[in-house]
Formats: C-alpha cells, structure tokens, sequence
C-alpha cells in the first residue's frame, strides 16, 4: 500500500484520510465490519466501482449496498455471469449474448447451439448458480487489448462477443472474471458470488439478436437473485401478487377498459365501469379545485403550427411524434396537441392582466397524444392518447410560494382520499455549479427554490433533494409514490416554468404600474388519468375507496318473488346516490354473492322473505362477509360513514 | 284552352280535372280568388314553376305563398330582378353578375364600371324599385336558343352573362324579362312586381367574379323584400335584436369563450364563465342520460384508418378534410375523428351480446374534428372542432320504437329545461317509388318507419313528413326549432342506421339462440354543444335559465366596511351550490349594481349596515329590480323555486 495518502469525502461530508490505491472496502472497514460485510459496489465522483477497485486520487465515495439502487443493480448483474457461468457448466460450448441487470432482475441472451435448454427443470440452474455462488469466487477485472479479446472469443468460438467487440475501442475493453467465467464487460461488480444467497428463474424468453429480428433468435433467461432467501420469498410473493393486481388484467375482468386494433394500439376505449371511476376522479378533482380557486377551461385537441413555433415545441418534433396535419389551405398545419400549456398562454393573452387578477388558475383535463413505439405500449401506463389534469398557475413572483404550498395540499389530499400513504417529495434544483444554462432572472430562481424547499418543510414532507435536476425553465418537485406492492410511482409533478411566459410575451400590469412577466405553475396531481386509473387499480387490487368505485352495492334477491322488494330498495338507495346494481337473473343467491365478490362490490344487499316482511336489507362486505340485518336506513348511515373520503 | 282534360292531385289528395295548359294560378281561382291574390308559384311535381307555367300532363300540385319557404324564395329572386332593373334605371350601363334568392333576402352581384354606387343614399335604389313594382309588370318566361342568347349579351356588352351562358347547353337556356329588364335565368318568378310591396337594401360588400380571387371584385348588394310594409318593419326590428344577441358579441361580453390566431380559426377556446356554462349543459344531459339508462363511455379523438375503412368514412376523405397524421411506422396512420360512431361500434363489438343485454346505450361527449373552409367559420355556429352530446344505442329491430319514444321524451325535455318552446319535428322516409337504393331489410325499415311515425304521433308532436329525404342507411326524425327571433334551427336528430352494424358486424344472439344484426340510432338533442350554446345565447339573450348560467349571484357590499358580512352571506349560498362572486370593489353601489346588470347577474345581493344588522340581504332580480329585505334563509328559498328546471 502507498504511502502516499489521498482525501474520500464521505456522503455525510466527513472527510477521510487514506492510503493511495485504497478501495472501496477498505473505507467501509475503516468504518465498521459490518458495513464491509454488506458492501457490494462504491460509487466514486458519481460513478460505480468495484467495491476492491483502487481509488488513487482525492474522491468523492459512496459505499452501497443492497438498500441503494446502485448496489441492487450491480447484485443482479454479477448475477447475470453467474448465470452464464452455471449454464456453460450444464451446457458446454453455449454461445452467450448479452446479460444485464434490469428493473426487477437480470438475464442473459443465450444460443444453446445443439443443446435444449431443459425449461421444465429450472431448479437444476437455480442450485447449480448456487452451488458455484458458495465457492465465493471473486470477480475480477482486467484491462485487456482489443487483439487478445477477439482472439480469446475466437477461440472460444462467440460470434456474438466478437460482434460486440467490433464496436469497442482498443485500450477501452475490460473482461471480468469469476470462478471458471470469462466475460467481456465493462463492470462493475460485487466482490465476489457467496453474497448471492437466493436464485430464481423466473421466465424462459426469445430475443434476436441485437433486437433485430433479421438476427437470429436467441434464449432469453430472465431471473433474479438476492442476499437472503427470506427476500427472495416476499419478492415472489409481491410478483404473485402483482399478477394478480395487474391493471390489465383487472381492466378485462372489472370491464373498465379495452382497446382495438381498428381504433389504434395504445389508444384505450373506456368501458362504462371505467368512464364511471374515471368520471368520479375527474369529479373528486374538479370540486377540489374549484374549492381551491382553480378556473376550468376547455381547450381543442390541436393547434396551428404557429403555436408550436412559439412554445418552442415545433423544433422538437422529430420523426418519432405524431406527424402534423396538412389541410387544403397552403401552409395551414395543425398538431396533435402534445400538452394543453400553450393552449392555456393563448387564453391568458385573450385579455389584459392586473396584479390584483393574479393568481389566476386554468384546469383543464386535457387529452394530449404522444407518439411511442408499439413496443413500448403497456396497457394503461403507456399509451399515446391520455387525458392529464392540468392546470396552469399565472402568478407574481412573490405568489410562488402560496401557490407551491396549496399545490401540495392539494396533491396530499388526493393521496389521502386515494389511500397512498408512503410518499416522499423530490425536490429538483439548479446545478449551483452551473447557473448560466438556466433561463429566468438569478433573483426569480433563488426565490421560487426558496419557496420550494420551505414550502414542503413547512408541509413536512419527507424531501430529497437533487441539484442540477431542475429543468433549464425551473425547478420542480416530484412526489414519489410507493403503492401496496412496495413499487415506486412518480405521482403528481409541480413544475416552476420561466420558459413559457416569456416566450409567449405573457404580461401583468403591476402595482407599479409597469409591465411585468408573470410565473407559470404547471401542475397535475393524477398525472395522467390512464396511467393513475393503472396504478390506483394495482396499487388497491380493485378494491377501489367506497366512494369512487363503479359499483356499490349490488341487491340480490333471493328469487324472483322478491324483485319488487329489491327495487324498492335500490330506488331508496339511487335517491341516497348510492349507486350499483339489481341481479334479477334467475340464479342461486350463492352464485349471485360469488359472481358479486368476484366483481370486487363492496356490499351486497341479500333480500328475501323475512327482509321485505321487515323492511330490511341483509348486509355483506366484500371480502368481510355478513354484517347482520339492517333497515333502509340503517343502511345508508353504515354506508354513508364508509364512504367518507 | 284545349279541351284535353288533366288530372291535378293537390296536398290535401284531391285530384281536379282542369284543360290540358291550365297554370297554377288557374287551380289557384278554381279554389278560391283570395287564394289566386296570394299564390307565387306553383309547385309541380316536386318542382318549383312561375304560377302562369301551362300544366300540360297529369301532376301534382302545390300552390306557394309567402308562408312557403318555396313561395319566399321565388318572391326574393323575382325582387333581385327588380333590383336589377332599379340599378340598371338609375345606373345606365352597368354589367350584372348574379342574382339569388338566399336565406333572409336576396342579392346581385352588379359591376357598376365607371359609375360609383351612392351607398349613402340607399332609399334612392329602394325607392326606385318601389316605382317599378308599381308597375305590376309581369315576369315573362321565354325560350331562346344559345346563339340568341350570346348575341343578346354580346350586344349589351355584359362579359359576365356570357360567361354565364359559355356553361349553358343550347335548348335549356330560358329569359326572363319584366318591365325593361332581361335576365338569362332559370327562374321561377312571382307572376308580377306588384307583390314586392317593402324593400330594404341591407349591406354593400365586395364579391369576386364567380369566388375566384383571381377575378374581377364586384359590388354585391344584399337587400330583403315584402308582401306586406308591416312585415319588413318586423323583420328590421329583429335584425335589429339579433345583433344584440349575436353569440359572437355576447360570448364577448360575458367572456364566453375565445379564438386565437396561433391555435387556429374555428377552434374555440372555452373561457371560465363559458366553460362553467358548458359543463352546467354537460352535467344536465349527463344527469337526464343516465336516468333514461346511457352508460358513459370515453373514446380517443383518433382512430386508425383501419377504423374508417371499415366505417366506409375512409373513402369520403379528400382534398377537403383534415389530412391523415402520419407516424414513424410505415403504413399506420391516423385521422381526426369526424363522428364517434365507429369508436362506439367497436366498444359494441369488444364482447358478446345477447339480446337480454339489449339495448345497449353509450353515451359520450365526443370532440370531433372536421376540416372547413376557413370562409365558412362563424362564432361557435360553425367550427372546426366541436362536442356532440352524442349518443348510440344498439337494439333489436322490435325495439326500435320504444327507444325512439325514450330519445323524443329526452330531446323534449331538453327544449324545456333551455326554454325553447316551438318546434316541429321532420320525419325523413324512404323514397317509396325507389326503395331499392336502400340498405336494410324492406321488413326493418317498414317497422321503423312505422316507429318513427307512431311514436312521434304518440307524443303529439307537430311533424312534417318527408319522403325520399332518408339517408340510404335508415329513416331519421329532425326536430326543427323556432328562437325567439324566429330563426328556424336544426337541433336533435335521431337516425336510424342498419348501415354501421352491417359493415362492422355487430351481432346479438337472438331467443332464438341464433345470430341477429342490431339496429343502431344516432342521437344528439343538444348537437353540438358549441352550436347549441350559440343558438341559446342568441335565443335569451344571453339571459340563461336560472340553473345554468354561470354566475347566479353577485353580492355587493355597499362598502369595504361590509366586506365580511358579504363572504358570510356568501359562504352560506355556495354552501348552498348557489354560484357567483362578491363585487369587493372599492366603487360606488350604484355602479356595482349596473355592472352586474351589464354582466347579466340574475340576482343582485345589496349589503350594508342595516342588511348586516339584521342578518339579512336586500335582494335586486336582473331587469326587474329591487324585490326586497330578505334572511339569507328566505332567499336561499326563493332561488331554488326560481332555479327549479
């Protein structure tokens, strides 16, 4: 070790001395073994190291593990070679592809060449990656030449390696290695297979090559893997889970949306149940925000070129949108509106503005369409046509801070009657480093960050704070979500905008009497309606709060004797807006309460004879079952304290 | 007269036996003299004809008078002719374009070469044509050949009649001369100019030769005539109001909504107060549609071209519509939707159906796009982008009257809820000398039509039957409106179409356990809500009812002293869903209350130091007055009997 010594700045801004060429768990050491124990990677100056790569200059370091993103990624993808090592074990002279961590896992792109892959006995795999993880061997890295990496997978006879290194520059090319494995990779790794403990193959795939399917088709083995077998346990019971809650599949069985190849991929079709829930939405929004002084507006779904020229969007229209609309008149284009906030700058500038108007609010829900490659398309949380709940803010600079507050409150609200409740706020700010790319007056950006960073201390919100992610129009704050299956969602976005106004020349007469430029607020507590309606429905399983779903109640007549009886009691209930359904068909009462728990309805009303003689309804819960007798109007107070937002 | 005898069938289907060469001025005396001093024209076989036209075969007649829209136009085309030859009287020498009747009045297209029209003095040409009408001289028809006919103008020096006329194939040409005029014309012409009795020249614009701008600007003059002095006194008066009410104005002044140059001409954009008004009009169908049992569906603003081939749209597009969206992938394009039609068949078609589910109603308020010439735009009355309350229901063919009884029953109380209290209701038929042209079973359409005619029968409404006036796809009922300028408006049309479930295959299984075709019927009693807010604006005034116009209220403290009391009294209304605003203001009480008058506020809620004693408010009603002292509570009660639809 050098005895010259070097300064790693830790996270929490302390500074330590080490030995040059000191790594990444050697500062975890100084610190506790513990910590050595669970460090998989370092992150010096902003990029990931090995956790036993020499540091040789003063550094910025982070040590990860499996909490941090970072860590998790590098976990998996030390994986992904352990994978390759097991299947080369199993299956000689394989030709491997590609194999990388992703969301969620890893996996590798193999060509079994004469071998088949045996995809009924995926535990052979599973324990033979285990068996080599225990032998702990090491990853190591190695600089090599671009001449001694082709003719290592000359060799060894990989095509698809030798493609790969076709692109590489000389002096740029690393190989990692681990137990009887050889890799061509860039890294970085963890120290080495025992701290992968737990494995599993979870889906057998095929890739081409290169995703081109000129290539040919190779074996993707998708899987993932953990430190502990206990995780690996609550995760494929959360993807269990997940499957279950799967919006799209939901979708098809609550019927609340489809789509059609004729109308269009990713352009959804809202079926009654779900136009209902996503009417309500729009509903429990639009009062929210007329309470809170918002002014709804109704805007058209596309707009002249000439708009988009002034927003700026135009320039970036490319080959991958939409493209523009041409019409008889020469010259005369329109776009699909990509957004509804230049919309909103031309209504702000159909009239004359004072400070005193100020601030002044436009809500709109606005469907904007957004070309995405059919790949991309993923039911409800990726589509090219969705109906945002927009609103722009028009205020003084001195208002941004009143406005961010009530933008919160509004937001936290929505979470509340939605029942997210685990969230943290995202707050990002200029790069202090860097303040000449960002438009908008050095006075106005201290201010609004000011009014950001108070506001949601005010509001105690649980913030992180990211500099140089700040837009180069204004800097924003982002709620991130966590919904029952521990996944992470980004919900709601408040987004300062110096950009806009001044690109639109907007204006307030001030109490100077002097022209001034007004701020712009764009907000949207939903996001998007299509992709909240998915993350609500995964996030709640479909069981929906009371006041927003579909179907409330369901009367179930014991037979057909009793109809009369049941529409007296649904009418009583349609009067008391509690909404739902009759089952008049000819059915046992056990089918009709099966089909209605399947259909996720919170109550179900049971009448038969002994309620009509009574005046009364039998009560059931979804998922709960009996609650006993009740008259009409028991019912309706029972009903009305649940349905509380 | 010759002694062959011919049968003419009048309305009533009476047949009288007349001469061979008898005119409808001679069945007109053989009815009655006072009937002959009225008639215009005569209808002949679904064709208009000068009243002195020999009949010379068997036909059908009707008789025009001015209470025909038929009789009008023939009187306002013969008074062109006048105009003509007042002008050429007073201006020697003039060259003439063309001459129409239209809607409202009449115009010609006259170039005066090196004289200047006196546009100041406008009773000098009226008068002129007053003098000439006097003269009772009779519009003759006469047959000339096309040599004639060019020689005739050639002479004359009139380029534009012969440019008329290079069109013209010989043997069809016909003049029409009165006092010193000819006119190459295809008429008919009131039988003298002793009818024209009232005459008034209206505007003065510029018209290019035959629209094209590349040709010669001529004077286009636009005036109206009368039967009677008394009638165009009334007519001017409702101009005179109609400009008051123009929606254009008012959609101004209430700030209604807006245009912008950079979004695009005829593309509205709602402003808050129209937007309130909009969404009060929404929820009021919404609320009326769900009772009478819709589902609400929401659908994308485009679709595949796949869609619209199937539709049989695809084929219609052309040079004049919005042209499709092109997209990265090759081959797949878009359209702006034109109807929600084919969107709704495809929702029909994403399950199976039974005829126990049927009727099946969706209901959407659907934007929809369609490209116009950007010199058809006017107000909300005619845009590029408007919202249909549209509506599509799928029954079975035995259904199709109960749901046409339903539709009415909608669409009529619709007309009372907006205060629209004249209408007749048109019923469209099949041609019945040509019933191959249409698509359907000859079964289906003899009972729908049957429907159509019972049901509307049934609710007692006032119709007009049209045959031959169907689409070749199913029988429709139009329900024509009268304003209260008597302005005749199209709104609420309900179609049949066994079209659409033909060419998208939508199917029921029947009792019968076998495949059924579903009817479908378009519907819309608002139309288009653009178009409808135009016509309800101009037809009260911008007066709405109670219950939709936007601010309903308006309470004005007579100074800041009050400003507390005012929001105590308002907290109470909008806690009592009563909407408006408090005037806080630093003006005098007198000029609050004229700027709510101005601003159309139907109640005015005067406090001040004895109203706040007592807990009271002093109530004024827009274009009444004062009504008097009042507790919050006694008001809260008169508005809601006064609001009550």
């Amino acid at each position: 070790m050098s005895d010259i010594k070097i300064n790693i700045t830790l996270p929490d801004g302390s500074v330590k001395s080490m030995h040059k060429g000191a790594t990444g768990m050697d500062v975890a050491l100084s610190i506790s073994e513990g910590l050595a124990r669970n460090v998989l990677a370092a992150e010096v100056d902003g990029e990931i190291w090995d956790a036993n790569r020499p540091i040789n200059d003063d550094a910025t370091v982070s040590l990860l593990t499996w909490q941090n993103e970072g860590g998790k990624s590098t976990f998996w993808h030390s994986s992904a070679h352990l994978m390759a090592e097991a299947l080369e074990a199993l299956y000689p002279g394989i030709k491997l592809g590609i194999g990388p961590a992703i969301e969620g896992g890893f996996y590798y792109d193999i060509d079994f060449g004469d071998h088949t892959f045996d995809s009924e006995n995926l535990d052979v795999l599973e324990n033979k990656m285990l068996e080599l993880a225990r032998e702990k061997n090491e990853y190591v890295r190695k600089d090599i030449s671009k001449a001694d990496a082709v003719a290592y997978f000359k060799e060894k006879g990989d095509e698809y390696k030798l493609d790969l290194l076709e692109g590489l520059e000389d002096g740029t090319i690393t190989f990692y290695e681990q137990g009887n494995f050889t890799d061509l990779c860039r890294g970085p790794h963890i120290p080495n297979t025992g701290f992968i403990k737990a494995v599993k193959v979870l889906n057998v795939a095929g890739a081409y090559w290169r995703g081109d399917e000129k290539n040919k088709q190779l074996t993707r083995l998708y899987a993932v893997s953990f430190p502990k077998q206990k995780e690996l346990k609550e995760h494929l019971e959360l993807l269990e889970e997940a499957k279950k809650r799967d919006h799209r599949k939901l979708g098809k069985e609550l019927e609340l949306f489809t789509f059609s190849e004729k109308v269009g991929q990713g352009l959804p079709l809202w079926l009654p149940k779900g136009t209902m829930l996503r009417e309500r939405l729009e509903q429990f929004m639009r009062k929210a925000q007329i309470k809170a002084g918002y002014s709804p507006v109704i805007t058209p779904h596309i707009g002249n070129k000439e708009l988009y020229v002034t927003s700026g969007h135009y320039e970036k229209y490319g080959e991958d949108s939409f493209q523009p609309i041409a019409t008889p008149h020469e010259g005369e284009e329109f776009f699909l509106k990509p957004m509804n906030c230049p919309h909103h700058c031309e209504i702000y500038k159909s009239k004359p503005h004072s400070y005193k108007d100020l601030p002044i609010r436009f809500a709109e829900f606005g469907t904007v369409y957004r070309y995405e490659q059919s790949g991309e398309l993923h039911g409800l949380t990726r589509v090219r046509g969705f109906t945002q709940d927009d609103a722009h803010i028009f205020c003084t600079p001195d208002q941004v801070k009143e406005e961010f507050t009530k933008v919160i409150d509004l937001v936290l609200y929505t979470f509340k009657a939605l029942g997210f409740e685990d969230y943290t706020a995202q707050i990002s700010l200029r790069d202090p480093e860097n303040k000449a790319k960002y438009i908008g007056s050095d006075e106005n950006w201290e201010k609004a960050e000011r009014a950001i960073v108070e506001a949601a201390e005010e509001k105690g919100l649980n913030t992180v704070t990211e500099y140089g992610e700040a837009a180069f129009y204004g800097p924003k704050l982002d709620f991130m979500v966590k919904d029952a299956l521990r996944r992470s969602w980004q919900l709601g976005t408040i987004q300062v905008d110096y950009n806009l106004p001044e690109r639109f020349e907007l204006e307030y007469i001030g109490a100077d009497n002097a022209r001034h430029r007004p701020v712009m607020l764009h907000r949207a507590p939903f996001g998007s309606l299509e992709r909240f309606v998915a993350v609500l429905t995964e996030h709640c399983g479909g069981n929906y709060p009371l006041w927003l779903t579909p179907d409330q109640i369901a009367v179930l007549p014991i037979s057909e004797k009793y109809a009369d009886y049941a529409q007296e009691v649904f009418s009583l209930m349609e009067e008391n807006d509690i909404r739902g359904f009759i089952d008049h068909r000819d059915e046992k009462i056990g089918r009709k309460i099966r089909d209605a728990e399947t259909k996720k309805i919170p109550f179900m009303l049971i009448v038969g004879e002994k309620e009509q003689e009574d005046g009364k309804v039998s009560a059931r819960r979804h998922g709960e079952g009996d609650l006993g007798s009740f008259s009409q109007q028991e019912f309706i107070e029972l009903f009305r304290k649940a349905a509380t937002i």
